[in-house]
């Protein structure tokens, strides 16, 4: 069995949503990040960075496997179960590559436009134009990905989608005003928005974990 | 034969690192980012984030192979040599979780304190404070590890510690006056530093590209 340790956030969605897909039992333990119980030395030992999301499987053979950050845990489920993520070649590293794209370009971008532009109440204009221009590169390049290919990592579904899913319908509602409706412009993204939300595991995903 | 795309930067040199610990034989390609040459049509086609490092392997079965993202390329070379990370279990995913760290906080964070701290010529109070607290959050979490442990991802050298030893060298340089030395008073990142910086494939990795 699968314990999954999350909150409401975008990071958290990622692993719900692969956990839906792949149709497995696990168990939900929210991380109240309100309470700054991801500082507990409890989770610390769990998750040494003190952030959320991290799995404990015990089902695998032999000790349980613990495992923090999300683009390690969507890599290590994709492993175990051989589905979304190719075994070997192009596209395996295609879709490490745009899951790493995400997890370190896309996330921590647009995490750093929401704090300066939406959280701060204290205002920088530098900060708000550096990570608004850096938000609509990248943007950018996902758009001209997804006019060329049906999903982010190329024609096949991936962890990689799940990666950016939950961040990009985000910033489609809190960084509206800010992205200047950049985001409505893209119809590349639109339609791959639509596309993966229909899934019925997404669904279930995003509304992970129930409070 | 590898060719590898880079720059004079800790991103770059995470893979020149590797290569040289694996005594493969490859080419170099500076990729001038003075010169915008990340931009051109050429090199996007490779990279389509328009960064350095990417490589393409033309050495592999089948056709060539083209990877962009350092994280995606250090998991790429490891796997593909069987070395620097395990096959499975604990470790490997220990080794995928740091690397993870790295590429999505470590290096983000102390990129942004770099541009506000040091690079921008205008100053906001508000982007230094929030990313000298986070750099200095993050190397605790790294001190704390690397207190337990001989290695970043546990008692093996790693892809996780080829990611971070760049980084962390630059940050003793140009971020030595922002930190206010909290670096220097860190005494389990002195010794890996150290011990990581004595290995001769890291020293040769830090001197890629030549130019």
């Amino acid at each position: 069995m699968i314990n999954l340790y999350t909150w409401a956030t975008p990071n958290g969605r990622k692993i719900s949503i692969m956990l839906e897909e792949l149709g497995v039992d696990y168990t939900v333990s929210p991380v109240d990040l309100g309470q700054l119980a991801q500082f507990s030395a409890s989770y610390t030992a769990i998750s040494p960075n003190n952030k959320i999301p991290a799995i404990v499987d015990s089902g695998s053979e032999g000790a349980p496997i613990t495992i923090f950050e999300s683009g390690a845990i969507l890599t290590y489920l994709a492993d175990k179960s051989g589905q979304f993520l190719a075994a070997h070649g192009q596209a395996r590293y295609n879709a490490l590559a745009w899951l790493h794209w995400q997890t370190s370009s896309l996330g921590p971008m647009l995490g750093q436009l929401g704090f300066f532009a939406v959280r701060s109440e204290e205002k920088s204009a530098l900060a708000i134009s550096r990570f608004s221009e850096e938000a609509d590169r990248l943007l950018n390049v996902l758009e001209n990905q997804l006019q060329a290919h049906a999903y982010v990592a190329g024609d096949e579904y991936s962890i990689a989608d799940m990666a950016c899913y939950p961040w990009v319908l985000a910033a489609t509602a809190y960084l509206k005003q800010v992205l200047k409706d950049s985001l409505a412009a893209k119809p590349a993204i639109q339609r791959w928005l639509q596309q993966v939300g229909a899934r019925p595991a997404v669904q279930r995903g995003m509304a992970i974990p129930k409070l």
